[in-house]
């Protein structure tokens, strides 16, 4: 294992230290006041009536979730352990913390740590501090049903678009209810799929999770590496990307044109999982751009770097969003976020 | 070699598409408008008046140069074949292309190839196309004097900043001299050094550059796998921000309190080689922060993530820049490029 670390159990809390030192529209809270763990949060107060929007799992996946608090996006995020969900109590501080009496919107990926976390923390929320909470689930990994840590599909790239499309809507006002049913629209609206060249190596442990033949791919893997659709020979970036393009595109929200419910307008990311160079995104994303025109989808917006990365993997994930004109003018809604920025 | 290409030979025209298609303010011009080669610039004419910058080197360090190419920062780019110099055919095609009249400042990192290619291009600029050039060298990598492909100092982070800063003077419509001047500035007070724990393999081969011990860290490296200072055991987060802020604040410029010239306020970048996952940047970061708070050293602004990679190399660099009010206000101007954008 070669990492710039100090220690293994200093990972995650010398990672958030960094981050706030980097970004001081961004807080760090640990301790009591985070129920034992730590969560960040936006400096600034929630302003009245706003709903609130509190994202959260484990770490490794950065900039994912705290990457994507500030203005216009998320206002809290917790994060766990590398690959290990938060813990309820660190929900509820974050809850808590950012409520402005409006309540909070609780996007969390589909894990099964994450979600009866996320469970219970919403319980303990609702009963115990009187907070109203709205809870979206995001499910948009194509590649699997039912994973070594999942029920049903694995939550991934279409995250940072539920907290993009649902944060704007949130800024604006939406009410608690208005704001979550958005949420769940982005996530029903985008599919992702993944490939990996090879493994990660998470700080504690001195070798990567799984190991993969210098001519073999992971074909569909998951964001802590969980097993795909198959190992494949490796192939070209015009050939990996039709893969990746064939399995989110045979999903009816997505099918457009003669067979399908009209015109298909999409935002398109091409995310790399760690290691992978940005040049070679764009290698993939020229080919992503290519095959959707051939088959009457329009890219309207698009992201290619790293955004939902599994610590030194090598790989990149596809995710396709099928917008509306009200999803995407709340997507170029002004944010100011560490990893998201524009309009501010 | 395990990357997502087509074929190593279109792997820089097939990124340059791909950068393209995702970015729109972009066009990428090819074949006999380019020189032969091929150059990215903003899709906007340039404004009557306003001094275009133009920067270029070889390909492989994404986002640079293309990624900064945009409203407040370059007026075109140059990208050679991986880790190898643009030809001045190019370079000229680029600043006839976007000279509105007022001229074109280069903005040359400080490798031999480049140099004399810029130098060249600049030559038939003026003479043959009646172009007025001026050129900035940038050469802040403190770790070696004279390394495999530069005399004196090598060019690395600073080139960002140079680009940022003299970027946004010329949007405001400052002469020619005057931004070229701020960008010499710029780079007068900016200081780089680099920590690699891996070597980088290019697309044409099927192994890296140069191989490091599992135990070991090339302390001082170049963005080309350049030898740096020496080979060292790997050492904690702490202790890499320490050397690599040791060498930095060894320079003049960048000595304040009671020794210096009074109090110092810099820009901090802390910059992944390409497979450095974002959260051990962090983790660096968060030293640094700690580090500089202690020896005076403020810090005002700060970028934590890929700007100046290596291909796939893991590894980071460290740059700090001395500013001003001036220049942490022109940092601060509006920017719409595909790697830095705020304010637009």
């Amino acid at each position: 294992m070669k990492k710039f670390l100090n220690t293994p159990d200093s990972y995650v809390a010398d990672s958030l230290a960094g981050l706030a030192a980097a970004h001081p529209l961004l807080t760090v809270v640990t301790g009591a006041d985070a129920g034992g763990a730590g969560f960040v949060r936006r400096a600034a107060a929630t302003r009245a009536g706003k709903v609130a929007l509190v994202s959260g799992g484990g770490s490794g996946h950065e900039p994912l979730h705290a990457g994507f608090v500030g203005v216009g996006m998320l206002d809290a995020a917790c994060p766990g352990e590398v690959f290990t969900s938060p813990v309820p109590g660190q929900m509820l501080a974050a809850a808590q913390a950012v409520d402005s009496g409006a309540g909070v919107v609780f996007v969390v990926k589909n894990y099964t740590g994450d979600v009866l976390n996320f469970q219970m923390a919403a319980e303990l929320a609702v009963e115990d501090a009187g907070i109203a909470v709205e809870t979206v689930l995001v499910d948009d990994d194509v590649a699997v049903q039912d994973s070594t840590w999942t029920a049903g599909r694995r939550g991934t790239g279409a995250t940072l678009m539920v907290e993009k499309i649902a944060g704007a809507l949130a800024e604006r006002g939406a009410e608690l209810g208005v704001v979550a049913e958005m949420g769940r629209r982005v996530n029903a609206s985008a599919r992702s799929f993944a490939v990996a060249l090879t493994g990660c190596t998470t700080p504690a442990s001195s070798k990567p999770g799984f190991l993969l033949p210098d001519d073999e791919m992971e074909v569909g893997v998951g964001i802590h590496g969980e097993p795909g659709r198959r190992r494949a020979k490796l192939a070209s970036a015009r050939e990996v990307a039709e893969l990746a393009l064939d399995a989110i595109l045979a999903e009816p929200v997505l099918a457009g044109g003669a067979a399908g419910t009209g015109p298909v307008e999409v935002i398109a990311m091409v995310n790399g999982l760690g290691a992978t160079p940005l040049s070679e995104l764009y290698i993939l994303f020229n080919e992503v751009s290519r095959l959707l025109s051939g088959r009457g989808v329009s890219v309207v917006r698009s992201l290619v770097g790293n955004y939902v990365t599994s610590l030194d993997m090598a790989g990149a994930s596809f995710t396709l969003c099928r917008v509306d004109d009200e999803m995407l003018e709340l997507w170029d809604a002004p944010v100011n976020t560490p990893a998201l920025r524009w309009g501010l």
